[in-house]
């Protein structure tokens, strides 16, 4: 077991030690060898933190390394450990491999007793600033080290401040600091507490304190809901103490390298002259901007904007930096990859790589796709989401502030006057269509990202948050219940959704409008040059295939014709065949319905051009078209000419059932067959008016097994030639392909795949079927199994790898083995999650289907995967 | 291509060339061989029908060998083809390698023109029997090889009997005859229809028309109807025409070499003095018994019944024979394997090995497992099936007659008044326990093998049909439609059912009780020696547990505990466990429940003693548990103490759920903790208090992880050590197993294994999801799919080994390779069919679980499927 040292421009680690030397300590390492003044230090390795949780102490072997780290810095800072001219005082600080701030503890000023105060005094040429330090290090001391409640002298430092008639310590002058370190030396003397003068003494004293601190209640916690690992532990810094607070001539300050709003590549931060660092984050003092420090201290801002330049070319990265002057000599504290904001993230990359700081794939790599959704869409600003109030599936995009309204009649009337109203359901169905038409925005609690809400609002481009299970809807009682009971929204309050992350968000929170910087296309243009996979979008009809090649999209990848049908107008069409009887009727229903359709393709084909596009056919979800008012039941009874106890009878009947696992999608093409032909006519015939010959594909929902396929394929090309010869034109070319959502068609892959050109997965099909298990009915027990690791993630939010994937795979490969060149692909709301996108280029996809609004972050996703695939050597 | 001969003791082929030579083809040929005396022949084989069905026409090299054929019947006979004084007749038969009894065409007489009918006159010394075999010849050779329509040679006929006042042709004397013939000629000439009077003609006509009779409409049907493939076809037979009606001493009749009905190993059977074969079946003379023939020709009699033990002997099985007695010279011409009763066919199996004739794997396997459910059980006798009218699912075996009731209420109340009663409704709920109790049988339109109506009717034995979508029961309108709206039962019409064959049967049948023979017992020791699966059954209590055991039973394989409380009393804690709001308000009902459910468990430890008993937690089906009356929710929510308005919502709520997919099994399980500790607390305490020690197996329900598992085994482990340590006993053995019925399952099975000690797959929910499919909505598209070939069988009542079967083959490889010890077994209803239980065997099951009245049916097709692999060396 050893120390690392470091310091004047040297070190016996490097910046990427950071799995042994923690963050921070590689940090420090790395600055050092870049010749950047660093205060001299050494940092114990992260495999201590281990060892030291085991048998509760420092090994012995390591006490001997720690010396020598202590002589090294009395060394080269030319003081001495306990000495009480030149006083050398360390701090002690945590850093573990992936940054967990201000989880863990820190003790400054080690080495501080009586005598060396003394010292510090003389050398600061302030008695009051050596008090003030010492006083610190005992707060923290007695916190880390001794264990002790804080409260414990704070309760005597405040009657301290009450006796002298003040309110904080910086009130405190000489005599009275020297009172207050008095009166907590009796107070810990009766609590029979030993705070130890030896200055090695406090130095095993307080690592042992920030070791154990990585065992405290908020560190696991937080490691709880970051993700992050208990082992192996963290490492632990000892440093010179630098100090700030010296004079006119000194300062502490942070600093990026770059804007971290804007991505500006100028040195920007904030700064206190005359100050010790933890001054600039306490609150208690207003910083002043860098550009002062210019003004004031031009040769160090100089060398502070030198040393960002150093920092930014070495690392490859925005930096974070924490700096101090002390007497105009410039040390730097820490160095750490930069939060940026999404807009400066994308620019910073590609002005990177513009400039050669870094490659392109490495520009793609540094931006998280996730984000770009902030930069596309309206958001929440940062700081009204400290008023999130529940949090529900990012449905549809965009930022809107409305009031509270449950009645979908009332909803329609206010807007409709010019309100901004929230449309809030426990689930919305096709009556409510109007509603969600003129709504600001549409919260339901039911419902996941494909439900109809969902849907309909993403085809709207209506802000909309479903699935939050956070909240109960009572639509009877007018009220919306949070956050387990406590809170209480009424109707007619303001409320603001975030659709991009499916918060909801109490009061009216101020928005930040869609704004892309111009470098967004730069880096979008290298994503599309790198990625394999083929990024499609489900679009249902003109408008939205229209707004997904705006987004990016390379083709349609998914219309569901069942979709053309949720307008109320087309509905009642639609409603009719479902409950028409006999094959008679369906065929008058379906009269009706071939020039609608023929035109909805019509419309669709005149926007995807030569572009491909891939038609499923239809796959009703018989429980969203039920009539739900009586005036609708009797409407559908007096067309079909039926008796209302006839249609109630089947509304009774269609509901008892199993929406999702019945007579569905081919299961009813097949056995009415008039229902298909006429959608293949249609789509044929507008397939032939078109300007452009359209690269048309045919999609067969819900497919499990092969006879299914090759019997549709036969009527598909049997209409295909009908259509062709009564129009007396050339056959037109198309695809037919697969739909692969239930686990028995990725069983029988094979099958599938002797009349399939290209196979399309379902994963929301294919989940629900491999769990057994609703979206829906999720919301009751996911949120407890993903808190207790029973599952790592939700599998409707991306893909399950384990279980959904391992049919994917196994699919892929029995069909590639009957035909090598099956193209395959992925659609679903899981598409959106990067993991997912990255996923599907593992296991040799070709192309994915995912919504609309997320073909940006495919596409970047997608590239991603490209270049990690390259580095594993995998793709 | 060549033809095969057979006569005088030789044959060119022999019994094994089934697939060359057809059924009665290879019949005769083996007869021959044996010594047996047959009318000599020759065979064409399987292989022409083919080539027939390409070309249309015979294929020439053939007829040379026809002609041989001819020769070497001429030869054998002394009789001549054509010759006016000794004439030679044949038969042209069909003769595919499956049985399709009376699918296909024949022609007698062939060889007959005016000349020879004079020779044959004088030969039989019977004109008027020459003539009426020439009348027979017309009449089928217009039909088979003409193709005309038989009503055109019926209306001259009808028209020449009304002529003469006459009512048959049977009447006809000589001269009628004549002018019949005469008459035929005439229109014949009119329709300009040549029958051939050239016998070589004759021939090559009848053999292209028996050819062309394979793909008659109804052959084809029949096909379809049975699972027969269309390829390759039938072989034609043409045999020398042999009389039975030369006189006194001529006969013709049918044997069976042992009773077919009761399996008795005396020759049985009947026949006709001085007549032809088709007299025998027509219908138009009553047959004698053969114990008749015995005192009437002793010596005829006492050869056919040598020839009887000869071909019994040779071909070890039951024969079904066809013989003529020609003048004092028996003629077999025909030997079949018999169809015999289930009763017989035990009988004869066991005797038959006991005799040596065949050994005892072979008796095993000619027994159809499916068959002993008949001897089990009553069932209606096989006449009156003619009158069935619709078929359901056999839900509960057993045949009883009762009058239509839809009233649950009515029921209890005619019942109770001594009535018999069938209730009849479209689906049972809880709120019909009481009339189902009472009633005779019961009938349902919906619902499968598990539905609620299948499990009650199960556990108290009554007999009861289920899923039956042949008919719509209109519960408003009392009255059941049937025959797609043809046939309409009123309320109180008698009806009959089976429910060991799911038959409906109208009016009141005749049933046979049941009646294993005492052979019975024998073939199923032996199948219990041989057979390696062991064969569980399922048993929710102690009753059913003594009823299982009593089938044979080796074990309880699953207990659903959530049957435990489907009567009236518990189904109301049920209820307030599930409505239950809070932890603490479910614990008050489970304090309730835990003293219900310890007595519940030891009555049924007290009954399996140390035999396997396996129990699974809870898996409540929510949808079947909701209270449907207003009183019932009123009494609920007055126990709830909670306002009914919120029950009614949360009704709704669960209502609109897929309660197949959501918040069950263990999902519940680990999200309300308190449900299973109640439950694995009262099973161990009654473990504890056991006088034998229980061989107790945990089963965990609904798993799709493995850290689901983990966490419940830690559990039960702790649950099981506390309530040992409560009593101060050892701590009881007992095992852990995954019920694995999620496709997820299948896929991460080496997790589970890690953590079980056995798979139990079910194969129930397993379907369901790997199909996306629930059994009820299956009805409105599965019997399309099954006629058409799309899948091979229902997967609902045999395993789809294609889907479902490939998860759990991928799922046993994976939790073996993780624990190469792990037992394995299938529940659910499948298990019920042979080809599953040989599923379960060829992939290396160790058991299996099945309905407790398919336990005989199970243990002997487990002795099958040893029986087979061992002949196939694959087990």
């Amino acid at each position: 077991m050893r120390v690392y040292t470091f310091g004047n421009g040297a070190a016996e680690g490097h910046a990427r030690m950071v799995d042994v030397l923690g963050g921070k300590g590689a940090g420090l390492a790395g600055m050092a060898l870049l010749g950047v003044p660093v205060p001299p230090g050494f940092t114990i390795p992260v495999e201590v933190c281990a060892a030291f949780h085991t048998t509760g102490a420092l090994p012995d072997p390591l006490w001997a390394e720690i010396l020598r780290g202590i002589k090294h810095i009395e060394d080269l800072r030319g003081e001495r450990f306990g000495d009480a001219d030149r006083p050398l005082l360390v701090s002690v600080r945590s850093g573990a491999a992936v940054s967990m701030p201000g989880m863990m503890d820190t003790v400054l000023d080690v080495g501080l007793n009586s005598a060396t105060r003394a010292g510090l005094a003389q050398r600061m040429s302030r008695p009051r600033s050596a008090l003030d330090s010492h006083r610190r290090f005992i707060e923290m001391y007695a916190e880390v080290a001794l264990e002790l409640d804080p409260e414990l002298l704070a309760e005597v430092r405040d009657e301290h401040l009450e006796l002298l008639g003040l309110r904080d310590v910086a009130q405190l002058d000489e005599a009275g600091l020297a009172g207050l370190l008095a009166a907590w030396e009796r107070r810990l003397a009766e609590e029979g507490a030993v705070l130890p003068t030896a200055p090695l003494d406090q130095l095993r004293g307080a690592i042992e304190g920030v070791l154990r601190s990585w065992n405290s209640r908020r560190a696991v916690r937080f490691r709880r809901e970051h993700g992050i690992p208990d082992e192996p532990g963290t490492a632990v810094t000892v440093q010179c103490m630098v100090f700030g607070n010296l004079g006119a001539d000194s300062a502490t300050g942070v600093a990026f390298t770059r804007d971290p709003n804007t991505g500006d590549p100028t040195l920007f931060g904030e700064f206190l002259p005359d100050a010790q660092g933890e001054d600039v984050v306490s609150g208690a003092y207003t910083p002043e901007p860098l550009t002062a420090l210019a003004a004031r201290q031009p040769a160090a801002y100089a060398e502070i904007e030198q040393i960002a330049r150093t920092l930014e070319e070495a690392l490859g990265a925005v930096q974070d930096l924490e700096f101090t002057i002390e007497r105009g000599r410039v040390w730097m504290l820490q160095t750490r990859s930069a939060q940026q904001s999404a807009r400066a993230e994308v620019r910073t990359a590609v002005e990177m790589a513009e400039a050669g700081l870094i490659t392109q794939d490495q520009a793609l790599s540094r931006v998280r796709p996730e984000r770009l959704t902030r930069l596309l869409h309206p958001s929440v600003d940062v700081a009204d989401r400290r008023r999130v109030v529940a949090r529900g599936l990012p449905a549809s995009p965009g930022a809107v502030t409305g009031r509270v309204v449950f009645d979908p009649d009332e909803v329609v009337r206010r807007a409709t006057a010019g309100e901004a109203v929230i449309l809030v359901r426990v689930e919305t169905s096709t009556e409510d269509m109007d509603a969600i038409r003129v709504a600001t925005g549409v919260l339901t609690s039911r419902g996941g990202m494909t439900s109809h809400a969902a849907l309909v609002a993403r085809g709207l481009g209506r802000t909309c948050v479903t699935g939050c299970a956070d909240v109960v809807v009572d639509e009877r009682g007018q009220v919306i219940k949070a956050q387990g009971g406590r809170l209480t929204i009424e109707a007619g309050a303001w409320i603001t959704l975030d659709g991009g992350t499916g918060e909801v968000i109490l009061g009216r929170a101020a928005t930040t409008p869609a704004a892309p910087p111009a470098t967004y296309g730069t880096l979008m243009d290298w994503a599309d040059q790198r990625r394999r996979l083929a990024i499609m979008a489900s679009a249902d009809n003109g408008t939205e295939a229209r707004e997904a090649f705006a987004q990016g999209a390379d083709g349609v990848g998914l219309c569901r014709t069942e979709h053309m049908f949720l307008g109320p107008d087309r509905l009642a069409l639609v409603r009719e065949l479902v409950f028409a009887f006999g094959e008679a009727a369906r065929r008058r229903v379906l009269e009706r319905i071939l020039p609608v359709q023929r035109e909805d393709f019509a419309s669709l084909l005149a926007v995807t051009g030569a572009r491909p596009v891939a038609i499923r056919l239809l796959d009703i979800p018989l429980h969203e078209i039920v009539p739900e008012s009586p005036e609708d039941v009797e409407r559908l009874a007096s067309r079909l000419n039926a008796p209302v106890g006839t249609i109630q009878q089947r509304i009774t009947r269609l509901r008892a059932n199993n929406p999702l696992l019945g007579h569905r999608g081919c299961r009813l093409g097949l056995t009415f067959p008039e229902v298909y032909a006429v959608q293949i006519r249609a789509l044929f015939e507008a397939v032939l008016a078109a300007e452009v010959p359209p690269a048309v594909q045919v999609v067969v929902p819900l497919l499990s097994c092969g006879e299914e396929l090759r019997r549709l394929r036969r009527r598909v090309d049997h209409m295909v030639r009908t259509v062709a010869a009564e129009r007396g034109a050339p056959v037109p070319a198309y695809t037919l392909g697969a739909m692969v959502e239930t686990p028995r068609a990725c069983l029988v892959a094979g099958e599938l795949a002797e009349a399939a050109d290209f196979f399309l997965f379902g994963a929301n099909d294919l989940t629900r079927a491999t769990f057994l298990l609703a979206r829906d009915d999720a919301s009751r027990f996911l949120p407890f199994y993903l808190e207790h690791d029973v599952l790592p993630a939700d599998p409707f939010v991306a893909l399950d790898e384990a279980g959904v994937g391992e049919l994917i795979r196994l699919a892929i490969a029995r069909g590639r083995a009957v035909r090598p060149d099956l193209r395959c692909g992925l659609s679903g709301a899981q598409t959106g999650a990067p993991a997912t996108v990255a996923f599907c280029h593992r296991v040799g996809m070709d192309f994915l289907t995912c919504p609309m609004h997320r073909v940006p972050v495919a596409r970047l996703a997608a590239a991603q995967a490209a270049v990690l695939g390259d580095l594993e050597g995998t793709a």
